[in-house]
């Protein structure tokens, strides 16, 4: 009784008051799990939500994660359930928060206070005599009212509840119930649209979710549906058109979820890579789909929401974040702004994995950006890829039995897994090279061959097995060769070496579920102690709700893609020369 | 010889150097239009325009007159052609004016420094590399792009001239070449749609002109176009409709006419009485139909031509003023903004005389205005009435010839006389009563009857004589009444008597017509001295234009519909007991 009552300890959960028995080193996590079996961690566990703080009144748990600190949770009085472990008899406390729906493009939380560049009042009429538009003017300190905002007003009556919200010196809508504004961020992706619904009062995301992208019958990649928009100015159009749609299901979606009105959405934020951004707006795009990929327009656009042809969000006022090169992106820009609130040490790297992945450096003063062309294999386009989320393998861990090979695998969602994503194809290649089974230049020393005699591994073996193979392994060198050669020519060209590294960031929806151990094994991410390593989940979604709810962080947004530097190394021979040296695996 | 010569004077106009002689006394512009015939007097010579102004080089000319005194134009080294007498061997030259059209809808000029409410710039992308956004927002300052500017860059080239146009933080159009934006100032009349066309740089009014409101085919009044607009809303929007587009038509004219592309307007400012107003917004009219007409809105809009429902006018930005009341318009507002830089010493009376009169008083610190019912008489809807503008009579002398009376007639326009004005209605009652020819009481003391048996006196025999009658007369006591009432009861709410008034403007197209001492000898205007009395003409479209020009203009225009105190006259005990005793006219 003795020895196994040492190795269990007791987590009670409040308000609830269940408890059970756990052994000691168990993730506070899965502890609170089998008591409250509904507990969220909208980031799957990751550390970058904050979402499932807890309040420990009793026991000694792991020393905070690089992560906990990065979220200063700790300030906060919580632990981060899914980044603490148990050792000791544990009492937590779960604080009261607003219900969120199921986990999908998370980002790590930047709290920033909240000072909207719409201003609104509500009020009643019943107080006031007639006319009600002085009302409405006097409310926000306003002048002046949009066409539509004086239509709106004529269903102000005596005795009206009234909310009337204004841009600037605009009083540009008027309601007649009073409500609190929402507001919508928007990231657009070329797979995923994501999106943030925020009560703007008190910057709180009330909800948030993703559509995919409906671009994608047009392609699945940038460079088809580019090609198919420049041959027929109608699919721009319809790419513009569809895009504008789901953006608006999103946000109906969204509000449905949490019973709110769609119709209070009354300020909106949208940022996304240079290409989306240009068909969002039926740019033409012959501009960026050719050297030297200058974008037709790059400044931030404010405009009502009915002359950017929405028609639910018509009514709303919509921020476009601006764009840095045809290849840096307002998603960039948003993820350069959560990444200066977030206060790094200079230099620090952050590096946005994807299939065109940004780099960007953050020194004293400057911020210098670059893209990547790293190819689709690092986004999961590998022989047995997987696109969508559930029963993707996002992890795996490897061990030699005899001539073979097992894998341990971990899938997103609690399904079979289905194929491979880009981290799980990264953690194949890691967890090959740890256990020696490919060599330094990439090559397989074991496995079968397939009728077209590629050599491979079998990752999962089900009917329709899951295997990774020599050309996967060749695609990921590549990839993680054309990363880290643009970050090494970034670190060069400042004097730098990857040791005077403060802290690197991995941003990115793919990079959410990228273990550091194994960016930094195949050589992705520079060498540097893993504590140093922060992953931020879809930065550019933070971004685009600080441009959202906190004027002076659109500002700087704005600032930041005025004067980040912009570097091309993609074609140069500097970079063709130090990209074959980079295929090969670095020696640990 | 000698008395012959002493008799007459030779006029000598330069730089075309031709001479004249005509007889001491005549009025110069007489003078100079025997030797220049096209020289123009758009006012008609009333001396509001002034844009007769002359050098004078040589000769004594008559004293300057109050109008003169007003308009500055001495200080400017010019005497206005129109108002100056020669008595003297005189020389005069005309200085280089830019062509004007054919007299219409003239203002007083008011001068102001030019400072727009939009900013732009001209440059060429030749001197710079691309992204052109970044440029389009540094040459004006600006920090975002409109929709429609973000999709007009695309038209941008590298070696492009570029105009750039700004209102605020926000680029709201690019354009391919280099242009000085030119301003549309427009007065929306019940009757007529007055536009002036304005060079932005300079302020410079290019071109003036009208339009018949098109409206006019729901009816002359603007009581039965608000009844069928409250039938069938179907109907108000056609008068939106119709509106819109007699704007633009106009607006095409005046631009095609000094041969500028219309596409050039880039700023428009809008002012109109409140029906008006409403209409061309398409607001509900029930509640400014009907009592204690409250508009559904009154306060400044800003917005974009096309969200507006413009076509032509589409990339303008467009400005509509403020209205104070039901019953004070934009027009009104305009008509005080235009005094209030005129800068009159208080207090002085304003009056704006139409169907639906403006009275208003200029105190040390305040504004006061009310309506007065005045009905239609006082616009020319008598039995020969004229409401076209060639061939009325708008001004008559009337001469005892044994029993009958003989008028001599002055007609708008090089004509025969076809009917007759509003002011000369109100020039036919004065004279009537200077020779005797009706009693205090309006009786008609000679004359002839028609087969109903209503006394008339002919003034124009021809094969369809133009008379005015004894109920002619009764309409003109009425609506004198009503104004004569209206400003009575404010000065008298004010502790003011007519003798404290430091002066009176006579406002409106009709005014420009009437003169002083008619005005003054049937009571419609207080018993002041006549140098006190100044003549305005289209108040409303100086103010317009003001408000185009300046932007401290707007400002002050926006405070003075803010501040002006709106008094209710018109239904009250006191009125209507005053206005019966105010139907005889005063004795002299
Ligand atoms: S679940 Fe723990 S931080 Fe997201
Ligand atoms: S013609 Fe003399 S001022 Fe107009």
């Amino acid at each position: 009784m003795r020895s196994l009552k040492s190795k269990m300890v007791k987590v009670t959960v409040k308000p609830q008051n269940v408890s059970v028995n756990v052994s000691k080193g168990t993730l506070l996590i899965e502890a609170i799990r089998k008591a409250i079996p509904w507990f969220p961690s909208p980031c799957g566990g990751l550390g970058i939500c904050g979402k499932c703080g807890v309040k420990i009144i009793k026991g000694e748990l792991s020393k905070p994660t690089s992560n906990e600190k990065l979220l200063n949770t700790i300030h906060e009085g919580l632990r981060l359930a899914c980044q603490a472990a148990v050792f000791d008899d544990t009492i937590v406390e779960i604080p009261y928060r607003e219900p969120v729906a199921f986990p999908t493009i998370s980002t790590i939380e930047i709290k920033v206070p909240v000072k909207p560049w719409i201003f609104w009042r509500t009020f009643e009429t019943s107080k006031y005599p007639k006319p009600f538009d002085k009302l409405v003017l006097e409310e926000v300190g306003a002048r002046y009212l949009s066409y539509a905002a004086a239509k709106e007003l004529a269903n102000v009556k005596l005795n009206s509840k009234v909310t009337t919200v204004a841009y600037g010196e605009i009083v540009y809508r008027v309601d007649t119930y009073h409500f609190e504004p929402l507001g919508l961020a928007v990231d657009i992706g070329t797979t995923k649209i994501a999106g943030y619904l925020i009560d703007l009062s008190t910057g709180t995301t009330l909800n948030e979710g993703f559509t995919l992208n409906p671009q994608l019958k047009y392609g699945d990649d940038i460079v088809s549906r580019m090609t198919i928009a420049l041959m027929d100015k109608r699919k721009l159009y319809d790419m513009r058109n569809v895009t504008l749609k789901s953006i608006e299901d999103l946000a109906k979606k969204l509000a449905l979820e949490v019973k709110k009105p769609v119709a209070n959405i009354t300020a909106a934020s949208i940022v996304g890579n240079t290409v989306m951004h240009h068909i969002l707006l039926g740019l033409d795009l012959s501009d960026i789909a050719f050297a030297p990929y200058i974008p037709k327009e790059s400044s931030p656009i404010i405009e009502y929401g009915s002359n950017l042809g929405f028609k639910i969000l018509k009514r709303t006022m919509v921020y476009i974040a601006p764009v840095i090169s045809g290849y840096v992106g307002g998603d960039a820009v948003a993820t350069l702004l959560t990444i200066h609130y977030l206060n790094p040490k200079p230099p620090s790297l952050i590096i946005d994995v994807g299939t065109n992945a940004e780099i960007s450096l953050f020194l004293e003063d400057r911020i210098v950006v670059a893209s990547a062309p790293a190819g689709p294999a690092i986004e999961g386009h590998v022989t047995s890829g997987s696109k969508g989320v559930q029963g993707a393998i996002y992890d795996v861990e490897a061990e030699k039995v005899g001539n073979n090979i097992k894998f341990n695998v971990k899938v997103l969602g609690e399904t079979e897994p289905s194929g491979i994503s880009g981290s799980g194809a990264v953690s194949i290649v890691s967890e090959l090279l740890r256990i020696g089974a490919i060599t330094v230049t990439g090559k397989l020393k074991t496995g079968d061959y397939d009728e077209k005699g590629v050599k491979y591994v079998k990752i999962v073996d089900s009917e329709k097995p899951i295997v990774f193979t020599q050309i996967d392994i060749r695609e990921i060198q590549k990839a993680k060769s054309a990363i880290q050669t643009t970050w090494q020519l970034m670190l060069e060209d400042e004097g730098l070496s990857e040791k005077d590294l403060e802290s690197v960031f991995i941003a990115g929806s793919f990079g959410s579920y990228l273990k550091p151990i194994h960016a930094r094994r195949i050589g992705l991410i520079p060498k540097v102690n893993l504590d140093k390593v922060f992953i931020i989940g879809n930065a550019a979604g933070a971004g685009a709700k600080l441009m959202l709810v906190n004027n002076e962080a659109r500002r700087k947004g704005e600032e930041i893609a005025f004067k980040a530097e912009h570097r091309v190394y993609a074609s140069t021979e500097r970079f063709k020369k130090l990209w074959i040296k980079n295929l090969n695996f670095r020696t640990v």
